[in-house]
């Protein structure tokens, strides 16, 4: 069979424990589907910054460029906060995502059944939302050129954002093609009444818009977005936006579904290579005990199937496995509302393989 | 008695009808604490756009200049939405900010106890929700040098995000000193892990923060509260943030209040001269048919006697009357359960001004 070379990188705080249970999760399915996986351990982030003195080694970036995807858990914690630039665990995320050709990141926000009362929203406001946000994640602020100067003003800071056509056109394009295999209906988000590149942004959109005449286009203002998210979430189906907003929005969307902590993301560049990993963070304070809760890690398993992949089959069966498994009323600590009874991110790992 | 200039700019859409009961308040005041209003017209947004060719023609920054504050009522509308930029009533809006020396935007969130049902938030997350978003205004992406140029890869825009150290200083003493006076707490806002203005802020807010020792400081980066104010709205209370973080995050606040429509807001400059509006917008849909709330407005001019004039019972008579009107049952349309009920602008505003 075709042999899938998978780069694991386990990270820091609860990223080793998760990224372990994605892991039985992708033996089990070559048990039940005959498929083949080859996996590569690779260090990064904090880790890498402690035993390579970099959060992004080279041969890191070897692993995953010779890998038809990556599996990532989390990285950072505070031991690594007040470091220099160079040495922090972010730098290491902005460098991969820059050196992957990673230009677009794909935030599911959807709502799970069992956790509908974790949302601070009310349930009726919540029903029904299933929602994506697509992210520009290699231009824009983020990699623009940044500086200090004098000024007669004291000390000045410089950031610059800059899109070129090119840039926004593929992102575009993608979130069209998302709609259209969804509800059909994208949402393109931007500040064009102040920013240039947001001017640059919804000409391009209105342009491409040509070649998806199904799919239903509103332009919404970046503050409006913030709300409408409140007001309508179920309203939205795919929204695409710049970097900065991005980061933003996919944040508020996750929270507003309340299953933040089952929430799995895919960023993606040309062709089918992707890397995935949950939404949450590295979350320092309960690593090595076994509380975490592995399943957005192990939906980052099935969202690779897909979208790398093309395993439909095996993906589905993830998520049904997933389905069951909470559907039985297993939970971890973080989500179940007797804590008593919350079993370990082991034996949750252990239960969905069982179940698949 | 000492007579107080206020240049009033009705603007576009509901605004001159929410302005006219803003003013019937002032009257009111007049008459019961003796107060004396000089109050100057001026065109501003669309209408002067139509009437003058600019939305900000230089009389009106003349009269405001003269004036101790401004109340403005809201600009815009989509008849002016595909103007050229210098034509759009936003620029107006940008240009009065710079013009004025408004760095600084102030925005209350607050639940009234009428309207907790109107917020998609469950009432046991909102419950005691009292915050403020202080919003830098005159500086960062929003005036950054902007332009295009050609790329390999198409066009492409650039936009310019710059803060030095006096611009920073200035709010977040400010935000500092508010804190001070509240429940002594402040959120500053940033996005330190990636960009060098975050950098810039934080280090001037650390170094200012020294000074304020019975603040207790804690800086949230950009995303987090995003996801924060929707988790634990209630345990803010002062966040201070730059430009462009403070128009999402400060509608983002707004809007889970469920208050929107009663929300008013204040931009200041150095010594007591303000700018005083409602957040919410021109509302095109429903102008000039006596359907808008002039609550917000009115609470505007309550803020304007608080922070620039120090009538302090004027102000609290104010938000007093607001209470009691509501409180017996009265309603505009916007808040009505039942909207056969509904009272019209110009009621809503008579009424208010005879329980002052
Ligand atoms: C850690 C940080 C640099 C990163 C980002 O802002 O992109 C994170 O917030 C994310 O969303 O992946
Ligand atoms: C109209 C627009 C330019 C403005 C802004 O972004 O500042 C508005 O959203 C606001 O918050 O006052």
């Amino acid at each position: 069979t075709d042999v899938k070379k998978i780069a694991v990188i386990a990270g820091d705080g609860i990223g080793p424990e998760v990224v372990a249970e994605a892991e039985k999760i992708l033996k089990r399915t070559e048990e039940v589907f005959g498929l083949s996986f080859e996996t590569e351990h690779a260090l990064f982030g904090g880790i890498a910054i402690d035993k390579k003195g970099t959060p992004l080694p080279q041969e890191t970036l070897t692993v995953c460029q010779s890998a038809d995807a990556v599996l990532l858990g989390a990285v950072g914690g505070p031991q690594w906060d007040n470091n220099p630039k160079e040495l922090r665990p972010e730098t290491g995320l902005l460098g991969i995502r820059k050196e992957l050709g990673l230009f677009s990141n794909l935030r599911p926000a959807v709502v799970f059944d069992c956790l509908k009362d974790a949302s601070t929203l009310k349930p009726e406001v919540l029903e029904g939302t299933d929602l994506i946000v697509v992210r520009e994640l290699t231009g824009g602020i983020y990699f623009g050129e940044k500086y200090r100067r004098e000024s007669a003003q004291g000390e000045e800071a410089i950031d610059t954002c800059a899109y070129n056509v090119t840039e926004v056109e593929r992102i575009v394009r993608q979130s069209f093609e998302i709609a259209q295999k969804r509800r059909k209906k994208l949402a393109s988000v931007d500040k064009a009444n102040v920013l240039e590149t947001s001017r640059l942004w919804r000409e391009v959109v209105n342009r491409v818009a040509v070649d998806y005449p199904d799919v239903e286009l509103e332009h919404v203002l970046v503050d409006n977005c913030a709300m409408q998210l409140l007001r309508r979430p179920s309203s939205f189906d795919v929204i695409v936006t710049e970097n900065m907003f991005g980061d933003i929005l996919s944040d508020e969307a996750a929270m507003l579904t309340g299953s933040i902590g089952m929430l799995s993301s895919a960023s993606l560049g040309e062709g089918s290579f992707g890397l995935y990993e949950p939404v949450h963070g590295s979350a320092p304070d309960i690593a090595g005990q076994g509380l975490a809760n592995p399943i957005a890690t192990i939906l980052s398993v099935a969202l690779m199937f897909r979208l790398t992949f093309g395993y439909e089959k095996a993906a589905d069966a993830i998520e049904k496995a997933v389905a069951e498994v909470l559907d039985a009323g297993h939970r971890t600590a973080d989500i179940a509302v007797d804590k008593s009874q919350a079993i370990s991110t082991a034996q949750m790992g252990d239960l969905i393989a069982a179940a698949i």
